[in-house]
């Protein structure tokens, strides 16, 4: 039993379990803020939701510490950092926002750049069925390195997520207890899934294999628009600029910026440069690891 | 009153207060694995401290959080970010503990480099009357750019800081307020000091600055030993290489690699880049931010 999970549950915070009833026994006052996006100017009762996320951020990250920390004695620290961070991150917890429907009740200025990637990304999960991934929707295939799918996901989803633990928190006095219990009936799925097949950081085992001294290079940025989708070789010694093949000549017809970059990882005395993408860098910096990882057989 | 100080303090965990006290009242059993460096393989009764870290690293998180939310209502959440910032660091952890002297009962392995790392810490902060500095102590002064103090923060140091917080927790059957009694006897000085003059973070507000345009460059690394020490102009329009004058004469003795940080920003329509140096690209970064800034008049 986890150690949060002390205190008489409030009746006034016995909140989701089925989507319907998201955010509907929060009185009024906690709701509006916590919902509310700074740039929504109409509220003038409340502030926005950015000093509630504050809270509430912390608050979910020690109570998915807490859990993991108590539930899985099998894990070493490594592993448990891993499961943290595939659980606690703004993907996950976005991910959440639109399956209970939360998105619905927030209040925002319009603004049709955020309205349509909010659009988009509901799409996205609906057509998946909410399934939770880890926390990069940007997916690689380290067989040919295709560029596979991408989805922007809005920081406002994951920060009404967390502005809502905060709000249930103070609502509740001060019940961290109260708080778990609402988001453990939330998160209880993607708890046992994923500590049960623990979603590995490919860069923090990447630097563990300290015979490989990996270092990773800088980070040029290239558009995708009308380049046909490359193909990268594994490269012999650093400093080579990477090989682009037409391989099924698959158009990538976005115009985003790419970022790219190069790591390079030392396997039986040789030199070996790869490079990995993505829409930023940690993104690509984490694709080139597992493309080192998988060159160096681990 | 913050909303984590309900519990009844456990008589057990009373534990500070006075330096010569610490660590005196957790049972054996957590001390040594609070205190258990992943080296230490002489300890084979218990593991390392590295879980606890992990747990307690959350709760400090979290139980500073809301004593700082709690206490400042009068701070916008960029503020709270950045006191959260300053409070719960690694070099400031770090502190704390040498402050309290304990890292005298840290259990590792015979480690030449760690343990003089430790000692050139300890042997500062003594200097320094044990003062409490924001999370980077490389000391970059805008006017000349000079390069001021660097001192390496072992972070083991910090790491006990935290996995005796996890331990305490543990100790009190999953008490977060007795954790805080402690904790908050020991940081109370800083958690009024910092929050009466929050410590600025000099990224964060040039991003704020959108009509500057803010872009960071990439990072080279060069070596300053036998180098006069650099005073560099702002530069007018980037991709200009930086400007190497001697000021003083100062000799830098040190052969340390370092990094620099280019920086171009928008003033009245036309680009400057003004260049920051570090121990690290985080570091280089901060003070490029610095110096943008202040070009700025920010």
């Amino acid at each position: 039993m986890c150690h949060v999970q002390g205190a008489v549950l409030s009746k006034r915070v016995a909140w989701p379990n089925a989507r319907r009833r998201a955010s509907r026994s929060l009185p009024l006052i906690y709701r509006r803020r916590a919902l509310s996006h700074p740039s929504y100017i109409r509220n003038r009762l409340t502030s926005s939701y950015e000093r509630l996320e504050f809270l509430g951020d912390a608050l979910l990250d020690f109570l998915i510490t807490a859990h993991i920390f108590e539930q899985h004695q099998n894990l070493n620290p490594g592993e448990l950092t891993d499961l943290r961070s595939a659980l606690v991150n703004n993907v996950t917890f976005a991910s959440y926002t639109v399956k209970l429907g939360l998105q619905k009740y927030l209040c925002s200025q319009f603004n049709p750049v955020l309205d349509s990637a909010i659009i988009n990304f509901v799409e996205y999960q609906m057509q998946r069925n909410h399934v939770m991934t880890e926390d990069v929707l940007y997916l690689i295939d380290e067989e040919d390195c295709k560029i596979a799918e991408y989805v922007e996901v809005p920081k406002v989803l994951s920060d009404i997520f967390e502005a809502l633990a905060g709000a249930i928190y103070l609502d509740s006095g001060g019940d961290a207890a109260a708080v778990w219990r609402v988001y453990y009936s939330i998160m209880r799925r993607e708890l046992t899934e994923f500590a049960a097949n623990v979603p590995w950081q490919p860069v923090r085992l990447l630097f563990e294999n300290i015979h490989a001294c990996p270092v990773f290079g800088d980070c040029p940025i290239f558009f995708m628009k009308n380049f046909y989708q490359p193909h990268v070789k594994w490269q012999h010694v650093s400093y080579v600029k990477p090989v682009w093949r037409c391989r099924k000549a698959q158009k990538v017809d976005e115009d985003i910026p790419r970022m790219m970059v190069p790591v390079t990882v030392t396997k039986a005395g040789v030199q070996y440069t790869v490079h990995g993408f993505g829409r930023n860098k940690a993104q690509a910096k984490r694709a080139a690891a597992k493309l080192a990882l998988k060159m160096l057989n681990l």
